[in-house]
């Protein structure tokens, strides 16, 4: 008959596991029970502690639908994703830092020619945008297709918005490297801007007295045949909140000098009669494989679907 | 600007939680950060896993409603409720054993008359109870409420059936113990069965090869003012899974003998022409205070409330 101790307890729970077919998914429940139980040891968790983590969990859940994951957003506020991203990235050998996919991608984008205004619809300040795709050795990569994905003025992607559906994708493209591994797009200046304060994750960080802002961003996702693809954000130089990203995802490489310009014509011969910026970027990308991520969502089943 | 390494991501997350109003909330949300990074760093997690626990804790909240708790399940499963409650009582000073509360407690019962057949329109083998109260010292405390619930000889609890709303509560209800400290009952002999394994939780028991089933028990709450309330089992003697309960709950001195009778007459008088079991069992309760514990169960909001 079992009379547990705590620590009779934990070892029976880790033991319970000990059929588990796949050695991987055995070693991460073993694992898992071990932080769990040492967290609960370690807090002296109270009953009304846990009882409140078990209704952030469900109202967290109960946030999720196929356009939102309130878990990716549990996880970025907490550091997690960036830790994950750090792990699976420990050698980068000079390839270009890497940072967190985001909530916002939403699976290989269409092919749009080179030098397109991406937000031509959009109000904002005009940005110009080189950048370049090279090997390890800075060898130009051609043909390699670069995904591209920004919020607009007011903090929102075009996936957030209600218009989504029927007017398509804007601030969103993909571009494919020329021969010199180059290409080159017109947008608007992407802003600082909040996530959402409105599930349980923005709650919490509201109630601990952290503010809610990703510095302005652009994402980039380069999927070469042949190379590791590489997921990461270009971010703009002096923005207020590069140094207190709510996701910790800055790196000081990431950040790109934006030029302001007010000369009447861009690098490819656009005319423009306003001030505009200039952003350059080069990304370098190491030789490997791996698909290019899924769009993240909510998978096998839609919500309440027990309701 | 930062540029975190793995350690220094860690430090920063912690760190980004310093204004946090209330010490505990600030120190418990610190302590998960840890926990967290460390579970990662040790695993060194895939992004493939990260998304497999997305996916899974979102499954499992989608999975809530308000008569169904898949995040207790959860807890339960990996022991962590069992943890909590040993945590939280260290010094028992020869009060009763406790256990979890299950997710199958509504709240307070309705008061039924000492010696009611609880289960008196169900099938099953007929059981007997007959129970004490008394304190540290043996003495009997007199007018203590006794909240008693169990599953029917299929497994389910009352609340867990659709004829819940319309007959009221079956196998359920509250006595409250006469001057001597005693109380007693009649219903049938509850089953071991089966957590629900329609659900991510119950999925991943079948998927690790651990089996689903919880020995055969009665919940009793007492709670006596001016006593600890006492959230307890008492489990049958005999059943083949007291060694292996899938939520962990079993302990020694909360498993009652239960005597086969063929006496055509209980100790109560009431009169019987098929066999029958009898239980006896003493609860000792511990002078302090403390509410009863609220039913468990979805709060703030319904399922799907952003769908």
């Amino acid at each position: 008959m079992p009379q547990f101790n705590d620590t009779e307890l934990t070892a029976a729970v880790i033991q319970s596991f000990k059929e588990t077919p796949n050695p991987r998914a055995k070693f991460l429940l073993q694992e898992l029970v071990k932080s769990l139980h040492d967290y609960v040891r370690r807090t002296d968790l109270t009953f009304e502690e846990w009882e409140y983590a078990i209704d952030f969990l469900t109202r967290t859940g109960h946030k999720c639908t196929d356009i939102r994951q309130e878990f990716i957003l549990l996880s970025d506020v907490l550091g997690v994703s960036m830790l994950v991203d750090a792990v699976n990235h420990r050698d980068r050998d000079g390839a270009t830092e890497t940072t967190v996919l985001g909530p916002f991608y939403v699976g290989e984008h269409k092919v749009t020619p080179d030098g397109t205004d991406i937000s031509a619809t959009l109000p904002g300040e005009r940005l110009y945008v080189q950048a370049r795709v090279t090997d390890l050795d800075g060898k130009p990569v051609a043909g390699a297709p670069v995904d591209v994905w920004h919020a607009d003025d007011d903090g929102f992607y075009d996936s957030q918005k209600p218009s989504y559906a029927t007017q398509g994708p804007s601030s969103r493209a993909r571009f494919i490297t020329g021969d010199d591994g180059r290409f080159h797009f017109r947008t608007i200046l992407p802003c600082s801007y909040p996530i959402p304060t409105d599930g349980p994750v923005g709650e919490m960080i509201m109630q601990t007295r952290r503010h809610p802002m990703r510095p302005a961003h652009i994402h980039f996702l380069v999927a070469a045949k042949g190379y590791e693809p590489l997921i990461t954000h270009v971010f703009m130089e002096g923005d207020k909140y590069l140094d207190s990203d709510v996701v910790f995802g800055v790196k000081d490489e990431l950040v790109a000098k934006i030029e302001k310009r007010t000369d009447p014509v861009m690098p490819d011969g656009t005319k423009t009669s306003e001030p505009w910026h200039l952003m350059t970027y080069d990304f370098r990308i190491k030789p490997g494989e791996g698909a290019p991520p899924a769009p993240l969502g909510v998978k096998a089943e839609k919500v309440g679907e027990d309701a």
